[in-house]
């Protein structure tokens, strides 16, 4: 395998840390690695493969020799460098949404379409970190019987709003233990003891633009163009991992024996389906890990061709980091 | 009004104890109230509208003379003490689920099916918290179009379990902050900083009994027999009041408009919907009060005559001691 040179724009931010480790953990072939961020993290000192790496300038000139751009910024970042990455010859594996619905950008989950990869045009985006956690979860249904719709409700870790979330949540618990006010700053509401159904702002018709992701990108990724999702994303007070409730309705009926032995056999998924015995997926279990659990299978009881199914999986990882290393090792094979 | 002799049956469990709150609250014409428990209990002192009461023990002879037998126990007490209850001439207003879809049992609430509280003869059964909560927050579009079917997914707060739940939250919140190991007792696994997507055990092809609870009694309650319902019942590290992500289909099509204003007129509901506001609803903000909360009413994107809400309210009131007390209320009119 060749050895690359990797730049990571946004490196001192929670995916981006996580995208170093993970380039070290899979021992991805980096022949050299640029940290790139903006001007107050720059001259920062941050230990890769035993070596000590200074945090650079983000800057259009920073992108220059590099193969592959792993971005880990906000959308106005993504969309500010972007024409400098294409132009200096690397591939943009971006993960803000900035692209990620432009028809020619791929949107790519490596376990599902890892072939929509050859399509790029100098930029592959990365999904949402619940939409990666969901479609996991259920593509192996999906080659079965082509999904027609899914009403999910999510249960998303604090550390889908970046560093500052889990920080928050952590703040506001001890402040409440030790009888201070809680001070919200990350999150539209106290999220300790908490629960909040706004991730987002407004987008479509009442739905907030998280709600949206599952649906548009799903349809990208999957191919299914006509897919239907109706989906709710509630923030609540755990660390780490994102957990999906999903009714999941096929065009043929799947049974739910047939469903586990999908899951069970589909790569990325773990399946942990054991009520009797109080296993099932759980955020705690499933932080620090690249594998979506998925259990507590049912037949939906209220149509003919549907199931029921939970899923948990660590969005910093597999929701994020891990899915863009794992493009850009598509893009060295 | 008459003045009538009413027992709590549990009374110093977390029902219980709101109960005997909600009676002084509501100005209930009470003219004595015994206090009945197991004989751990016995002898304890509990303020009750000024003057002490003291813990009774709960035994056969304990009803008698009784009017009115609130039942805050578990389902073993209840079917233990229900045929003396009866045959002492008291109506028992029970909280277990021990009699709920008896025939010859009513199940109500009273903002729903006030009615069936004639037809009892001698048990009339309070619903499930989670239950109460979800139908409060849809019966006001069913008063519209018979609903036909519900996908839920539900936040369940630590206090669902008994005043155990918010005690064993608090205690492993401090543990993990103070660098030990978390103890776990009352819940399956760790619920500080986790959600656990079990509460009972399985009852039927997969489904847990507190999830086919929203179906079977949501029929009866509701007059609805061919009431369809799939369920996601999941513990999250809340101390109080529940969450419920609904999509509600019914048989003819209600526009998110004419949902907003028949939930803003319906009893015991508040209509809580301005996302652009920040406004919905939330555990913390129902928590302690008898009202369910309901926003977030979007067009469910999967179907043709389905709404996507979100409600919220406090289980161990509205969600059991108020409404049994309203019940109560009935039988005194």
């Amino acid at each position: 395998m060749k050895k690359v040179k990797v730049a990571i724009l946004g490196a001192t931010g929670a995916v981006g840390r996580e995208m170093m480790k993970i380039l070290e953990e899979r021992n991805f072939p980096v022949e050299e690695l640029h940290l790139l961020a903006s001007p107050r993290s720059v001259g920062q000192k941050v230990a890769f493969r035993g070596q000590e790496l200074t945090v650079e300038l983000a800057c259009e000139e920073a992108f220059e020799g590099m193969d592959i751009v792993l971005g880990a910024a906000e959308n106005d970042i993504a969309e500010r460098f972007a024409p400098a990455i294409v132009k200096s010859g690397a591939v943009f594996v971006d993960n803000s949404s900035a692209f990620r619905l432009d028809p020619n950008v791929p949107l790519v989950v490596p376990e599902i379409n890892p072939e929509d990869v050859k399509n790029h045009k100098g930029i592959i985006s990365n999904p949402n970190c619940t939409t990666i956690i969901s479609l996991v979860a259920v593509n192996a249904l999906n080659t079965d019987s082509p999904i027609e719709a899914m009403v999910a409700s999510s249960y998303q870790a604090t550390s889908g709003a970046g560093a500052a979330g889990p920080v928050e949540l952590m703040e506001q618990v001890d402040a409440l233990r030790e009888g201070r006010k809680p001070e919200v700053k990350v999150f539209q509401h106290q999220i300790a003891f908490n629960v909040i159904p706004q991730i987002g702002g407004e987008a479509y018709e009442g739905y907030t633009s998280e709600e949206m992701k599952l649906q548009n990108e799903g349809r990208k990724i999957m191919h299914l163009p006509e897919l239907k999702v109706s989906c709710t994303c509630v923030r609540v007070p755990v660390v780490r991992s994102h957990s999906v409730s999903i009714v999941v309705r096929t065009k043929e009926k799947i049974s739910v024996q047939r469903a586990r032995e999908l899951i069970a056999n589909a790569p990325g998924c773990r399946l942990v389906d054991d009520l009797a015995n109080k296993c099932y997926p759980m955020p705690l279990d499933t932080s620090d890990q690249d594998i979506v659990f998925v259990g507590r299978i049912r037949e939906d009881l209220t149509s003919d061709n549907g199931l029921n199914i939970w899923c948990c999986g660590d969005q910093v990882r597999k929701g994020a980091a891990t899915n863009a290393v794992q493009i850009a090792e598509l893009l060295v094979k």
